[in-house]
């Protein structure tokens, strides 16, 4: 089986990835479309893809690339806890210039604005990007932001440990296949469900409508978000998480019911999540199944 | 006065800026937050940040900053057309690499996806930045994507023109003050206004709850948006822009209701919004204004 990811090796996608399928032929792609796209051709049998930040929010990227997709579902939820290092040739070298991927910057923003208020910082693909031109330009005053598995990966000296805002920095991943059967059917393993609706028009009220057909039955929420529609300023579509807390049937007949108020409803899938743990042991037990 | 604003000059932030202050001292920024503190500390006696893009959706650096500012108000809301143009040293040369901001890369990953599948993209610091490297690097084969002001102050070709992924893209900005009197007086001509929302804990119906607060007094949302608290994955605040159809007094009364209700309500401001046109002979005559 292939499985996609959003690259490059030793992202932390691909640990996610990992954390799932072990043996099989994990493929790389540069961008999370190109990733799902591969999926609808059936290039690949899985694809794994960041969809939510603990600091950052929503992984745009997935969310609306998905939301032009109807045939793709979600398998699971794998929760990763997410450790920035900053990496730099070796040890007490200066800095002139700190890069990384544009979220890693943004989840490292109040260490960089406290230890480095004037070294300016770039923005680079990938965290994995900014490492290997640290390790590839060994004259250039440059550090990078990245994972300890980068650090390692490329022969590079963690210069501060965990440097991210918040000690619980989490990243939610999907892992997206294609929908072959039906995608409402319950799974039993499943604790949450993901839906995107679209309401009938700007219509006052229709989202307060549509959180009461849960709210009566005691089907909580554990997110709700709007997304552009990317037709003109002002129109959104709703990104909703369901806890599976009632029986299936209860989902379903709320899902039915706000169809009949002419919302668009597309279920993304019912799932489980898989929490991977925060302890350096577990981490390191966890870069020894070998992927 | 001091105007600060998301520099560098020839931003889209600046445009936004100048449609609302003429012969005042504009003062640019690095980043938003930057621009906010300053704001917060007395240096600057406004500040405009983009808040909305119509293709991207929030920008989370300014919702984020304001949700840790109990002092600021908005004061206005600026919306702008946003045309992004592809610009080289010169017509007709071959392009190897594609350079801008990251929110502009977004904007067109469609148009570039099509017409430029194998090039590579690079995030840069911003818009203007891109167009600068590019006019200091003519022996490079870069392109970079930016404003047709852009274009006009750094010499540049515009290779092709408005690549955006739709015609109706635009920016929503915010002019911030501090808030000398009592922000929750509502103001004449303002037409919104936005509060953020911290339920009390997960408490699942509570956001029900408070979309029936209004719901019932027939006060519209326009948007609602959950982003995270940033303590640990799966908690939220909740911002909302309000629709000012109802007396004034009205939203009042929601506010103290859903404040008894345990939730940590916070009042942004209410607003006018002013809406800059998109004919061309339009921005002729914006330019003209001398700043």
């Amino acid at each position: 089986m292939k499985i996609g990811y959003l690259g490059p090796k030793n992202s932390f996608t691909y640990r996610a990835a990992c954390e799932s399928f072990l043996n099989e032929e994990m493929v790389p792609f540069g961008s999370i479309p190109l990733c799902i796209q591969a999926l609808v051709a059936g290039d690949i049998q899985r694809a794994v893809v960041p969809n939510e930040n603990s600091l950052e929010g929503s992984v745009h990227a997935t969310i609306d690339t998905l939301f032009r997709q109807k045939e793709l579902i979600i398998e699971q939820e794998v929760i990763l806890p997410i450790n920035h290092q900053l990496l730099t040739i070796q040890s007490g070298q200066p800095i002139s210039k700190i890069i990384s991927h544009p979220q890693a910057l943004a989840q490292c923003a109040e260490f960089l604005q406290h230890n480095f208020p004037d070294v300016p910082i770039e923005a680079v693909a990938s965290t994995t990007a900014a490492a290997v031109f640290v390790a590839e330009h060994p004259a250039e005053p440059v550090a990078a932001i990245a994972s300890k598995e980068a650090a390692h990966a490329y022969g590079l000296f963690i210069q501060e440990k965990n440097i991210q805002d918040t000690t619980s920095n989490q990243t939610r991943f999907w892992i997206l296949q294609k929908d072959t059967n039906e995608s409402s059917v319950f799974h039993d393993k499943a604790t949450k469900a993901t839906i995107y609706v679209t309401l009938p028009t700007n219509r006052p009220g229709s989202l307060h409508q549509i959180l009461a057909a849960f709210g009566w039955r005691g089907i909580d929420l554990s997110k709700i978000e709007s997304r552009p529609l990317k037709t003109s300023l002002g129109e959104y579509f709703f990104v909703i998480d369901l806890v599976l807390n009632q029986p299936w049937a209860l989902v379903e007949n709320a899902l039915e019911e706000i169809r009949m108020l002419n919302c668009n409803v597309h279920l993304l899938g019912s799932y489980a999540v898989k929490k991977i743990g925060e302890g350096n042991e577990r981490e390191e037990n966890q870069s020894l199944r070998g992927c």
